[in-house]
């Protein structure tokens, strides 16, 4: 565009670290699944809600999970009137500030839904992104756990409407004022307890022993750095020791027993009893174990125990949470980075957070909701090959070659031709194929090229002779492809011939279609 | 959760300026918009790909429309290893940088489309905001005008999908070549022609009068500001106004011809001639002329022409457009904010632009798009009663009421209730149905008004008679708000009764589901 002689130096394309791309499947599959999770939503009275990805960095409020320093976890930059503004960091912060800003005109208990994109200013690591995607619904100005175990069992309706079978996922409960007994039963100091909180969240990953260390003196890792520990007395250590015990022993059980809802009914029963040994009276965890038993009741009527179950392990890292979290996992086994084969793990989570939509309003606002982390859901259903993310959905793609690209007046030609290909409706009036009409300037082979790799069923061709006799050449290449393949003594035997008269045959122009559609059914 | 005496004052709930939340009518009819346009591009070849809301912002260039300071116009923050990032403005350059970093994995030409936010840090407006939603087509390694008439046809085939009448709408095309070589033509100095196109692109705010003082010397406008002018001569002024009367006139008859493909056939041909007289011998102007001219042929082979109109008044803000341009303008009458009946507008624009994927690349990367602008297309399906915004669209909602919500024994029933009527299906096997169970804790009146308020077609009501006798109610709130409104004398007759026994009927628990049936049997 320039005169200028002295080209300048090329831009390199590249990308921030911890964003990505997304090509045609990834994008096509995640679509399918987004709808099936939307209906699903829908069906239980969930209406969809769309907030802005920016918002005032104080509306967001200090609540970023597996943080120490908040809000060094955020993108945030400063408007021209000098306020602070941010990029969501997740979808609850920003729905908590829509109902509290609409809150007259919304009919409560509000029940909505919302998907998009989050943000996080982390490390970007494998499997970690700066930008990834969570589907959530929320209930707000409902005190019950009725709401709790609403979004459960949706929970629960979601994955098997992904195609995850039931046994292969189960959705976990457990309730923060449990834990909040325990530690009160065992006299710790209130100062120490996000601390006592995160050695928990650590025993899934580290033996007991270690989180023994995180909850004493502390604990020095295999590079020599050194956590402090929480400082409790060995009382009070054993005392979070056995609930963690507790917790794995039935977590433990409650997999192998996920199928068997008796089985899974007799599980819960007993983690209640044992949970009431560990509270001994302390009133916090006796209102939990009480919502905790509720809950097991409204989902056992209506039909749930079993794919939902009563779990103490569950402990949830946000600090927003007041009542029950819960947790969904997938308990197929799939192998990791390192060669293990372990459980697949969680692939959405949430709970009661009573105290954030209050934040905004004069009175208390009860709420409850749950999140999907998206990309890890998809790809859990790739690893149990759900239908919905088959990447051989969507419509076949018929490509119209150029082999005249050279001359422009061949074009309107060929161009006459992919408009026809895109008018081909079914009986029901529905469109059958997609066409593409080459558009390069390379020669007939690249434009053969080009089909295969674009992963067209068949080409349309047209040289000069074709043009004048008024016919098109249709070639089949999934056919073709298979003809190819085949041995010498096949291709010699007079049923390759006649395939081969299949794979690639003329027809009149104004045929083209009836042609098309000769291919398509031969493939269906 | 804290406990401190002082409450702390409670925040605002907000939004920054130029940001909405859009609720579940708004999203839900944008996303059978966004489906319905999918479709179509899809048809055309084209794959979905998702590049990231923030990128380098060297890699986004500095190609932001209507901005005398375009990086002004961009919501930009320093990663941590200072390196600059940004909100994209468009989808296009990030889709530059997409194709250019994947360039020998693509097979080529490469056919994507794209559709998401893009943000802009601009003094917000009404109907002017800083984030709002595109739907991009791209063809990028393509130097053919082919491209350009496959991009205007699929621009009116999208139209058409959305239930934008033929007539309704025009595609205009034209080539920044030509304007180029009427440049050339008057012998403009290259250091205005910036300034000129600036003034050529308020040819469709203000009058010619005017646009011919920011040509020349400068334009003063109502508030006393003075826009310092292009500066040009009284003749290379008048080549340009003959220029724009041209275009004016040709967009007048154009649109007038809209439906009539012969006219618009020889309009066309007549904006060609008098445009060669305009371009005298300028080889810029003759080449994009000769564009033009295929480009009408294309268009008129596969049956475009009429939907499809060369249009020399068509300029486009952009910057790094290099040949065609196009404009995708509604042509039907609306009312404007001040009460004026006006044409609707242009709800998309693209075109050819030859040099934003080759400042990545080594070999020079031709490209052509274009880009809608959702919300003002979804106003525009609004304005025209498109059934893909209508709100009745969508399964009807079934509210079941909580009667007894103090007492939590009862809550198991109600939820067995609303788990049933969630699993009815029609004949299909498909979902006839959302469900709804009120989680509050207000009495029976505002659960009956919660009912009403989230549009619910019938209410399910348990009370304690009911339970005893093994019953519920269905409350046909349709029905029954017809009856409320009837007259006295109406209200008295025996057929009015006859249908009060219809609107308010009690089945056993077990036959909840076929109750509701006949309910939705009579409203669907």
């Amino acid at each position: 565009m320039s005169a200028d002689k002295t080209a300048p130096a090329k831009l390199k394309a590249r990308q921030p670290r911890g964003f990505v791309d997304r090509g045609p499947a990834d994008v096509a599959a995640t679509e399918r699944m987004l709808s099936v999770i939307r209906e699903q939503f829908a069906l239980y009275g969930f209406d969809p809600v769309e907030t802005p990805f920016v918002e005032y960095t104080d509306a967001l409020g200090k609540f970023l999970p597996d943080q120490d320093r908040p809000n060094e976890g955020v993108f945030s930059f400063q408007d021209d009137d000098e306020q602070w503004l941010s990029l969501r960091y997740d979808l609850t912060a920003p729905l908590a500030r829509y109902v509290a800003e609409n809150f007259d005109a919304l009919p409560k208990p509000y029940r909505g839904y919302q998907v998009g994109y989050v943000f996080r200013n982390e490390k970007p690591g494998p499997g970690r992104f700066r930008q990834f995607m969570q589907f959530d619904a929320d209930i707000v100005g409902s005190g019950t756990v009725a709401g709790d175990a609403e979004i459960c069992m949706l929970a629960a309706d979601t994955m098997e409407a992904l195609g995850i079978k039931r046994g292969d996922y189960v959705v976990k409960v457990n309730n923060r004022k449990v834990l909040d007994g325990v530690m009160d039963a065992a006299g710790i100091d209130p100062a120490v307890r996000l601390t006592v909180l995160r050695a928990i969240d650590k025993a899934d990953k580290f033996p007991l022993e270690e989180v023994r260390k995180l909850l004493g003196d502390g604990r020095k890792d295999e590079s020599g750095d050194f956590t402090k520990g929480a400082g409790l007395s060995p009382a009070q250590t054993d005392r979070i020791i056995r609930y963690l015990e507790l917790g794995q022993k039935l977590a433990e059980l409650g997999k192998a027993n996920a199928e068997d809802s008796e089985g899974s009914a007799k599980l819960s029963a007993e983690a209640l009893t044992d949970l009431r040994g560990l509270v001994e009276d302390a009133e916090n965890g006796r209102a939990g174990i009480g919502e905790l038993e509720q809950i097991r009741e409204l989902i056992t009527v209506a039909g749930y125990l079993g794919r939902i179950i009563i779990d103490p392990s569950v402990v949830r890292g946000l600090e927003y949470y007041t009542g029950s979290v819960y947790e969904v996992e997938l308990t197929f086994p799939v192998t990791n980075d390192d060669g293990q084969i372990v459980r697949f793990g969680s692939v959405a989570g949430g709970g009661r957070y009573d105290g954030l939509v209050g934040r905004f309003r004069p009175e208390p606002v009860p709420a409850v909701g749950f999140s999907i982390g998206v990309s890890r859901l998809y790809s859990a259903l790739k690893a149990v090959k759900s239908p919905i993310v088959d990447s051989r959905n969507g419509l076949p793609l018929v490509v119209v070659t150029a082999m005249d690209n050279k001359s422009p007046e061949f074009m309107p030609g060929y161009q006459a031709m992919v408009a026809g290909l895109r008018q081909a409706k079914d009986a029901e009036g529905k469109p059958l194929l997609r066409a593409d009409l080459y558009l390069g300037s390379s020669g007939f082979n690249a434009q053969m090229k080009y089909a295969d790799r674009r992963g067209a069923i068949c080409a349309v061709i047209q040289g000069s002779s074709e043009r004048e006799a008024g016919t098109v050449v249709i070639k089949d290449l999934i056919l073709g492809a298979e003809l190819a393949a085949a041995s010498r003594d096949v291709k010699d035997s007079a049923e390759h011939k006649a395939k081969q008269a299949e794979a690639q045959f003329a027809v009149p122009v104004a045929e083209l279609v009836e042609g098309v559609k000769r291919v398509l059914a031969r493939h269906s």
